[in-house]
This record gives structure tokens, sequence and C-alpha cells, in this order.
């Protein structure tokens, strides 16, 4: 069995930093996919660890290049998905992580639907994201009702993934994104699909 | 969150029922479905535990009053879901699993999609199968010949299905299955997707 794709959405605050942290120990081998940004480090976070930190002309010269998987602009900044360590993930039979947004999510299906297994986590209810956000206080009160206005757009779109996670407790959120991880690698990709089916076909005895 | 529903599909002698049973006690509370047919019993099934055996006339009338789920003619004998045991054990936030043909499974994907997961499980080669039916020897050779014809044909439709489990070890097998079963859980339906979505559009604090 090859490598496969979990996607994870969900608003900032829904806890994905932190679900994927507790499970580490208990999903097998995974490569978790950094993003690269054109928007500033927040405070504690590092290039090359929460996102590769970029200027806006190196990425636009990489779309140029093909670099990426899929990139979208999001609160007008560029974030996107570098192939190459993807794909060398994959061929080492490992899953790939994305902690990406809905657009970015469509554009992973589009491209390797066949290896995606997608889940969306979500915060209960608006009050408690916002609580989230306003007591992490990295960021100021626009880019706090900024998120809030794009969780409420971004929720509109869970059914178009497999699973949705409400983390309204930690340790069984966390339970759950096991279960999901350890069943997304279960996925044949379509190739492999492919080859069990001709070897059904052509092996008569 | 409410029940669910699992459908596994795959050749007899794929091992689905040793797999369940080696499962059950680490998927939760369960329903298993028990499909009626019109078939004659093979030595020692029993009615109401292998599958509930009536005459054609009986099935045809339960078609007539719309008490399937979905049925269909395989071999020339009906096989078919009654639908009242699976809406009480839905209710009951049960996870119902079905072990019907890929016929069933489209037919049941197409009235309750949003709720099943779907895993197609296969010995890992052609001739394997044959070995597997020919020693359970239950059935003689041209119905042997008949059910590994089908078999030929059911996997084709294999990328139907979410999940494929290759039963070339039976404790890999059921570990797989486990997996499977306690992710298809975690699916939620349609009506709880839509809640959701409005409880965020209208709680703006």
């Amino acid at each position: 069995m090859g490598g496969a794709i979990l996607v994870l959405s969900g608003p900032s605050g829904a806890g994905k930093s932190t679900i994927i942290h507790k499970s580490e120990t208990y999903i097998g081998e995974y490569y978790f996919s950094i993003s690269t940004t054109t928007r500033l480090p927040r405070e504690g976070e590092e290039n090359g660890v929460d996102y590769y930190f970029v200027s806006k002309e190196e990425f636009e010269e990489d779309i140029k290049a093909g670099q990426f998987l899929e990139y979208a602009t999001v609160h007008g900044n560029y974030y996107g998905t570098s192939l190459k360590p993807v794909a060398k993930a994959l061929s080492e039979n490992k899953l790939v992580i994305f902690d990406i947004d809905i657009q970015g999510h469509r554009l992973v299906e589009a491209k390797m639907g066949d290896l995606v297994t997608s889940a969306f986590i979500t915060p209960p209810t608006l009050a408690e994201l916002k609580r989230r956000l306003y007591s992490r206080s990295t960021d100021d009160k626009s880019i706090i009702e900024k998120r809030v206005e794009n969780a409420k757009n971004e929720i509109k779109a869970i059914n178009e993934f497999d699973f949705v996670i409400i983390n309204d407790d930690i340790d069984k959120a966390t339970e759950e994104f096991i279960t999901i991880a350890n069943a997304s690698r279960l996925k044949l990709s379509e190739k492999e699909l492919k080859n069990l089916i001709v070897h059904w076909q052509n092996n008569p005895s």
C-alpha cells in the first residue's frame, strides 16, 4: 500500500495543531506539510517549522515555475503547498497531512482525489471560536473579526469533507482524529485499484 | 451523533463473516443487518441468524408493500434488506453493518448515502478465492464457478467503495476493518451538518 493524504481544514482556533501534536505517536509515519506564505510571522513562529515565510516576489516566481500543488490568497496574503516534499513523502509510503483551507482542499481533491481523506475540525460554536481567538491574543481585533467572518463562510462547505470533528473536548477530538488518520491510510490509489482489477481478470486459475 | 451505516461487499469466500465476528468487541454497539432471501439454506445455516429464509411469494409481497431498503436477484434468487430494523438501529445510534453485493451497495448509497461508509473485502487472488470456496465445500462445482465469475465482475466495481481490504492475513484484515468501522461512526448525517451550519450563521456572538 502506498502513501495517502489527509486534509484537515477548519478555522484558526479550532485546535488543529494541538490535535495533531497529541496524536503523533498513534498515527504511524507521517509528513506534516509545511505551507509557504507571504504573511508576516506571528510572535513565536519559526521559519521552516510553522511556515516557510517568503516574499511576495519569491512566491510569485514559484507559481510561474509550477512549484505549487495548490495556492490561494487569504486576507491579502499568499498561502501555498510545494509539490516536491509531498511527492517524496508519498513515495516513502507516509501519510501526508495538510492543514489547508477549503479552497486548498478543493484543489488537492481535484489533483490527487484518489489518495485524499478529508476532515473539517471546528469548535462547537462561534462564541467559543471567538473566545479562543481572543484568549490566544496573537492577533489584533480586526484580524480576529476577519477570521470569524471567514469561519462562518468556511463552515458552509463542511459537506465537502469526509468527516467533521467537533472539538468541544480535546481528548475526544484527538481520539477521533487518530481513528480517521489510521483509516485514511487504508485508501488504495487509483493505480493500485486498476492493478488489482487487471490481476483478477488475467489470472483465471 | 446519530447512527451510521457500514456497507461491506465482496465475494463469498472473502472472509467477511469471520472478520465481523473477530471484530465485534472492538467496534461499539452495532446491528448486523440480516438479509432476507429466497435461496435454500446451506447446511448449518439458521433462519433469523444467517438469513431470513422466505418463499418467492412472500418476498414478492414484501416488495409490493415497500418493505425493502434494497433488493436484487443473484443466481436466480432474491436477496433483500428490510427497512424497519435498520431504521430502528439507526435511531438507537448504532452502527448498521450490511453484507450486501455491489447492486445493493448502489441502492443503499442512493437512498442513505450521507450515512454510508463502504468497504470491499477480497481475497488476494482469484486462485485463493477458488481454493477457499472448494475447501468450504458447501456448494457444488457449478455454483462455485458461478461465484467465481461473479467475483470477477464485482471486483471491477471496487472503485465505488471508500476502502478495500485485501484479506491475505486475517488478523491484519480484522484490524483494518476495526479502524474503518470506528471511522464510519464519525460521519455526520446531512441533517446534522445542516443544523451545524444554521447554528453558526444564527449565533453571531
